[in-house]
């Protein structure tokens, strides 16, 4: 995320600051300044933002404490710590919707496996721990009683399973002054086996009313939060026709980099006109597009090699993304693929050519 | 130009290494690895080289004989130092193009100011520097001998004078095993009081046989200059119906930044995949485009003030590259501003408009 952020800075005139505790980290050579420190440590951070005119984060596990005295003492944040302690806590975020009438799947609470083990009746559900989750992690599905013991023994979320027909992710730019803009809907294509994403498509080709409500659910929910940046919408659109909140990022997100060549502003410029005081940037698709991410293969732990890269690159209308992580490991996000044309047809079949013949390893199983 | 190559390095696996003499310069926080060093000196060229894959160049200035040095080591060279060479020198050039039977303007060699006072009869012409020449500088227009005393005491091309029609720049690409890729046409319209770019338009508008002759010569022209690397053709077409090559940029260029979103594949994406031999990119223009430089206003020397982007940011389609240049001069390229439309109408309106609005100045006069 950092990466892409500052290849975007690069057009205008912005000095950028960055800290991670990892100095090889994908982001640490694009930036004016860089910053070894610990982003879930009240110090780092303080110290860190405390000369800065504004700051944004890529993860939600930033620590808040010390953005809430940065903001107190002048410095801007995108999102507003109040709004990211909402986000990051997945039982604050439940009680968000529900509190502002947000449509989302029914839920109970649990402080501990032996809470959860009350629930039989609730199933089946999705555990959710309360926070800590990322990229999959903190999740999981509890079908049966004879899956409580895969919940977790610690404040957690459980959810009644959704019927679900589709995923659809909505990204949301909001202003410092409060004016908002909304881009084409998001189609999260998932593999029905693997239980993964596969692809995402954008724009998702929706029933109107499907998408005129998770337009009318995106906008309000964000404004609800209350505050200025660059919001992701995960939404479900059920077998009923219902469309209930997922969950919301507070920032740039994976759902929306296809933004970068698929739309007049991406989601990266968007956010630096936020925090630039610009206009809002035009959220228009130019032509449609499938984006597919690259996976770290299962088996595979170490320096990556790019299997099959040459042949995706011969491809036309093809973009690679290589994050420049210096590990591979299974199922994490190396990179993505964004693809352009306005034949669903031509997109599909690329990305699934895409799937099968680029591959993560590394030269140590 | 080595920012907006930078920006698009971060997409691909590869470790960039940056030399400039200002650690200040646009691209000096871009790179994995900054050195100082003066790019004209031998020593500093052949140590920072002697390490690298490949080096490629932002401007034609380089030392020569280091690069030669380092290329007989085996460090892969874009473009080859023998092409270089050809196009460093105005004179070389000249010969070049006359060698290989290259249509160009017609020309004398001159070595010192009094060689110039003899060829009156070969008025009205212009005078260019044989080497040392950039952005304008180092040449002259002679209409009449009145002006001779403009012209240069050292070794230069006199050129005739062509009755210029139309000004015309083509991109080619040339792979490592010889396979070329040629972007659509660039119009470079200049503005007739001031003689100076006013905007560029790509795909131009040319008549067929225009646009030929074009295509062929270019493509001619650089595969003459036998080297892998992304070259800039710039051409007058006359009102006789000529094609006739100006000069050669041997690197990425100011007329194909448009292709940053307006193509498929960017001029430096291009170049990437040349170096990192991967196949050559989808030249194809997305959508038409204007591009529109932005200048240092005269008058204005010192830290830069854009005055006018607000409004040029609330404008649809539009895209901002500022370079981040620390200092304003008068008629200094300060960043680019590209126009996305299938509109012509549109397309100029918008170049129009930010010609007026936008200006760099600074606080001091």
């Amino acid at each position: 995320m950092g990466r892409m952020l500052l290849q975007a800075a690069a057009n205008y005139p912005v000095e950028t600051f960055l800290m991670e505790n990892d100095p090889d980290a994908p982001a640490a050579h694009l930036c004016h300044h860089f910053s070894k420190g610990d982003i879930t440590c009240y110090e780092d951070v303080y110290h860190f933002g405390k000369s800065l005119d504004a700051i944004t984060i890529e993860i939600e596990s930033v620590n808040i404490e010390a953005l809430e005295k940065l903001e107190s003492e002048g410095v801007k944040i995108y999102p507003k710590p109040a709004a990211l302690k909402v986000i990051k806590n997945k039982i604050h975020q439940k009680k968000f919707y529900e509190h502002h009438q947000i449509p989302t799947s029914s839920f109970v609470i649990t402080e501990s496996l032996d809470a959860l083990r009350t629930h039989a009746g609730f199933l089946p559900a999705v555990h959710k721990l309360a926070s800590g989750g990322y990229d999959g992690r903190g999740v999981q599905v509890i079908k049966s009683k004879e899956d409580f013991d895969k919940g977790f023994d610690a404040p957690a979320v459980l959810e009644k399973k959704v019927n679900i027909r589709q995923e659809i992710s909505m990204l949301v730019a909001v202003s410092n002054t409060g004016e908002t803009a909304l881009y084409p809907a998001i189609d999260m294509v998932f593999d029905p086996n693997l239980n993964l994403l596969s692809h995402q498509l954008s724009p998702a080709e929706l029933p109107e009313k499907i998408l005129w409500k998770a337009e009318a659910i995106s906008l309000n929910v964000v404004k609800k939060l209350e505050s200025p940046g660059l919001f992701a919408v995960e939404m479900f659109a059920d077998m009923e026709g219902n469309v209930l909140v997922n969950e919301i990022a507070p920032r740039v997100h994976n759902s929306g980099h296809h933004t970068i060549e698929a739309n007049y502003c991406s989601q990266f410029d968007m956010l630096w006109r936020i925090m630039l005081d610009y206009p809002l940037g035009n959220t228009e698709s130019i032509l449609s597009s499938a984006l597919v991410n690259i996976i770290g293969e299962t088996g595979y732990t170490g320096q990556p090699v790019y299997e099959g890269l040459q042949d995706v690159l011969a491809m036309d209308n093809v973009f690679v993304h290589i994050y420049g992580k210096t590990q591979t490991k299974p199922g994490r996000k190396m990179g993505h693929i964004t693809i352009l044309s306005n034949e669903r047809q031509d997109l599909l079949h690329k990305a699934n050519k895409i799937k099968h013949c680029l591959k993560v390893i590394s030269d140590k199983k």
